[in-house]
Order: C-alpha cells, then structure tokens, then sequence
C-alpha cells in the first residue's frame, strides 16, 4: 500500500452549492488526503447553517497533514474573502478570492505539492462583472500551465465522450472541424488515455459530424474532405481509431462495449447521452493539461445553496476519477 | 371490444432484412389484422431460407379477412416482382415493385381500407440507381397524400423525441431554424400528439440550438432572436412549450418526467439519446400525414437478410404504436 496522496479540492463559487458538497463530503472518510482551497470562517458558517458538525482543520504548506481527515473533518488551506458570504447571493467583491484558491491548487499541482485538482463550480458572469476575463475553469487552468490546447471529456462509468469543439455557436461547428484540430484533440485524447488513465491501448469512436455521418456525401462533405484522411493520417501514427461513425447508432453497445472513449465533434451531439446515462454522477476530466485535474459537471445552483438539498454523486465521481487517474500515473 | 382494424405492413426492400422480419413476427399472433404487401413467392422462399413454417394466405382488396391471422400464419397482398430476388443482393429491376408496395399501403390508407400503415426499410441507393427520384418513405407520403410539412418523430417507451430539421449537412441547420419552420413543426408536433395519440393537453420540452441553449447569446443568438419568440406567440395559441432548454440538461429524469416529447432542433442532437434508451426497440413516426405511418429505426441490413440472425424489437414497437395511435383516433 502506496503512502496517501495530496489532492487540492476547489469549493470555488462560495455563495453557490461548492462549500456545501464539500461539507457533506467530508462526512465520509476519504481515502487519500483532500486539501480544501477555501475561507474556513465561511465553511464554519455554512456548517452551521446546514446543520452539519464538521471540523474544519487549518493546514498550510509549510506542514501538510500526512494521513487523510477522520470522517466528519476537512482540512482547510485557509484563504481570505473581501467580502462576507451570504448563500445564493453572488458578490462580485470575491471574485479574486475564487480565482487565488483556482491559481493555488493549479500551482500546488505543478509544483507536485498536489496529485491533483478537483473543482467545485464557479460563476463565470460574477468573475466578468467583477472586471477579471475569465471563461471558465479549463482556460485559466491552461494559462497557468502555459498549456496551447485542452480537451474536454466527461465520463460516467461506462462511458467517457470527449469533444473536438466545446462552447461555440452550432452555426460556427462546421467551419471549426479543422484536420489541425481535429489532430490535436485525437493526439491528446489519446495521450492522456494511455498516460493519465492507464489504458495500453485506447480505442477510440469518432462521431461523423452530419447526420448518418454525412450518408457518403450526400448529407454533408466533411467527413470525406477532412474527418476521413485526418483519420487515416492519425491511424498511421498508432492512433486506434474507429470511425467516422453515425451518432445516433454510435451510442449503442454493439459499439460502445468495444470502445475506452467517445469522440465527439460538438457539444450537444456527445453530452446528451453522457449525461442521461450518467445522471448526477458524471465528472468533466481536463485533458491535455501536465496536472491532473477533475470537476463535477454541474453548476453553481445559488437558489440551492444552504439548503442541504443537494446531491454530492458527482462530486463523488470526480474524487474518484483524480485517485484512480493519480494511481495509474504513479 | 370493437372489430379488429386492417393494417399495412410493407417489408420493403426485398434483398433486405425487412421479408425476414415479417416472417418472423408472422410466428406470434396479433391484436389487429396485417396485411403484408408483398410478393408472395419471394416471402415463400425466404421462410424456407429461414426454416420457418409461415403459412402465406393471399388477400385481396375484394375480400379482405375480418380477424387477425393465426399465429404462424401471415396475410399477403400478392405484388409482382420484376426479377427473382437474392438475399443481400441489390437488384435495381425491384425498385418499382419496391415503390409499388409503399403506394398501395399509402393509398389504402388514404381510402380508409387500412387504420395505418407499417414500414420496414427501404434502399434509397437502389431505387434511385433505377432512374427514380426517391429521398425516403417521409417524402414518398407526404406527396402522395398531398401534405406539405411532415415531421419525424422517434419514439421508444417512455421517451419521443421529434426534429425541427432532419438530414441536412450540420452547416445548413442554423439557418434552417426559422420563424416559420419552428411554427409549423411545433403545431403539427402538438396537434398530432393530442388527435393521434389521444393526449389532451401535450406537454413538449424544446432543446435550444446552441449549447446551453445559447446561454445568455454568449454561446449564440438565435433563442434570442429566433426561438424564445417564437415559442412565445405559439404559447399564446395554446401549445404548451417549455424551453428552450439546454439539450445536455434536458435529457434527464427530473425533465424528462414531466413531458410528453422533446423537440431537438436537428437530427444529432436529439437522437443518439433516444436511440441510446431504447436500444433496438424505436420506432419511428411521421407526424403531419393524414395517414397513421410508423416504421423501424434502422437499415436495410442487407447483409443479415437471410441469416435469422435479426431483431423484431423495433418493428414490434412500430407495430404496437400504430394499433395505438388507430386506437387514439376512434
């Protein structure tokens, strides 16, 4: 038995549902050592409100603890608001705070202080009222670590569906599906499949990206001009590619049974059905990136926030997923 | 218990899998009376391929039967072949047989002989290489019966799914989310749920185009400036429309439970799921007719006719919805 890891795990947004599933989750003994990035006076408070008797355990750096919480404590590298939180009320006056506990547990993970990071959600229109560009998690995370190009996988168990574009326009996929692309993202799926996930030899679906996979040309080109030699060129490589297939009789078992992860071309052709499978135990993994790094695939839920009635399952996939990703490097 | 109704059942490319499939359900008995329109010694032949001991009875128009077949038994519109047919082989001298079959069931149904029709699949490669301009079963209806706007819709229990747009290039969708296309599916969608499935006030979740469902016209404009007004005037005529929604989200139990179909905006966003949930068991509705038509979700799979090695669970789930929606309606 390896000694216990160091994970920093990021409540981030502290008016919305991150502090609360942190709380709830440290109810239960976790099996390596979880570092929360965080105001500790605001994870008292929001015990309290929601009734629950966690301890909350300073910890800094300089002495890190060596063995994971007991049930019912939470190790916390304390970190100061500007502002008093109240749940479900967003206070653009933290912005900076959610940003330093993001740019210390992305810089513990570079400096190996950290196996890994796990993240809460933040709000990303709070941060940008607040005057500070931000879009998102993957991209600060990317310009901490000097990183060119990310992936975006989710994965449920059963099932990972990584994305060749992510947050763009429908009407500006198309023109997105370069050969470039589309070689960057398959390399680093693959790369990260084998290196951060353990799998030998990964085998990989590709989606088309018209319906029918583009029927032979009769609904849609590019398949023919860019998806089928990108492919081909990427097969040559190594790279076990199966595709391009139609999404709507991809996602079945005959397929997915032979398959380690999805390739999809846009966002709402790959995630309807992770998430429907997965239904509040799906995790967003960060590909591409030199640390590793997890997050629970939902939002900040402010009108949720103190109320208790929340669900920790995929925050308890995303803990899960960092562990068993860290265990397969070491 | 009202008389047993007369219903179509086209097995539709003959090289196919869809003579195999008739034969096959022939071995159970059925609520309703089904008509096969087909060549009888081309089934004939196929049941002795398959060692199965199907009794053809032959029907005609001047005397069809008043019960359902026996189990094990099947009733055939005899139609002739142009040529003989060979399992798995393409033959394009069939195509206007294949046509032929699609027109008595259609028109059967216009005159009111048949309560509705049901459709195994067809080759529109090979009826098209015969020199006849064929784009599918949809568009053969819809201009045999005069309709101007029909809309697909696939179904599996407990979930609908229908499309605004269907098979276009992925390119050619944003644009093609009109004003007016948007009203004219969600209408039919609407009045098609209540008159043929006999659903009094229809309840329907309408993805938006974007991911997120454009999230605030940061990740697109067009439920801004497309789709929230629309919905909004359709609402104020009495459809009851929620969204949009983000097609991510919107796939999962606590929405999902709450409606009677989902309306995706195009083909790849809306059925990778469907088609996921209900694995070999989806059929496939054309709504807008004024005709009951339901088929088989899947292909010809020329290279199983023959084999036994097939599945009847989609097209007894074609069968059971159109016995349902004939049901609805009287």
């Amino acid at each position: 038995m390896s000694a216990p890891l160091l994970f920093a795990l990021t409540p981030g947004e502290p008016a919305g549902i991150g502090p609360d599933l942190c709380l709830l989750l440290a109810n239960q003994q976790q099996a390596q050592i979880l570092i929360a990035i965080a105001n500790a006076q605001m994870l008292r408070e929001r015990a309290t409100l929601l009734g629950l008797s966690c301890s909350i355990i300073e910890v800094t750096p300089a002495a890190w603890p060596t063995q994971p919480a007991a049930a019912g404590s939470l190790y916390v590298w304390d970190t100061p608001l500007s502002s008093p939180v109240r749940p479900g009320v967003l206070d653009k006056a933290n912005a900076a705070y959610v940003l330093e506990t993001l740019r210390r547990a992305g810089q513990g993970c570079l400096d190996r202080d950290f196996a890994g990071m796990i993240t809460a959600p933040v709000h990303k229109g709070v941060i940008n009222e607040a005057g500070i560009t931000f879009s998102g998690h993957t991209e600060f995370l990317a310009e901490l670590t000097a990183t060119e190009q990310v992936v975006m996988m989710l994965a449920t168990r059963g099932l990972r569906v990584a994305l060749v574009t992510t947050h763009l326009p429908l009407k500006d996929v198309a023109g997105a599906i370069t050969a470039q692309r589309l070689q960057r993202v398959s390399r680093i799926l693959h790369a990260d499949l084998r290196d951060k996930f353990g799998i030998a030899r990964p085998r990989i679906l590709v989606c088309g990206l018209n319906p029918h996979a583009g029927e032979g040309g009769h609904l849609g080109r590019e398949e023919i001009e860019v998806i089928e030699p990108t492919l081909e060129r990427l097969r040559d490589e190594g790279i076990d590619l199966i595709g391009p297939l139609p999404a709507d009789t991809l996602f079945t078992p005959k397929h997915l049974d032979s398959c380690d992860a999805v390739l999809a071309m846009y966002h709402d052709q790959g995630l309807p059905v992770l998430k429907y499978k997965g239904f509040g135990a799906a995790v967003n993994v960060t590909l591409g990136l030199p640390i590793i790094r997890t997050s629970v695939d939902h939002g900040t839920a402010l009108d949720l926030a103190g109320s208790g009635r929340i669900d920790t399952g995929s925050l308890k996939v995303a803990l899960e997923t960092a562990y068993e990703m860290a265990d397969s490097q070491s």
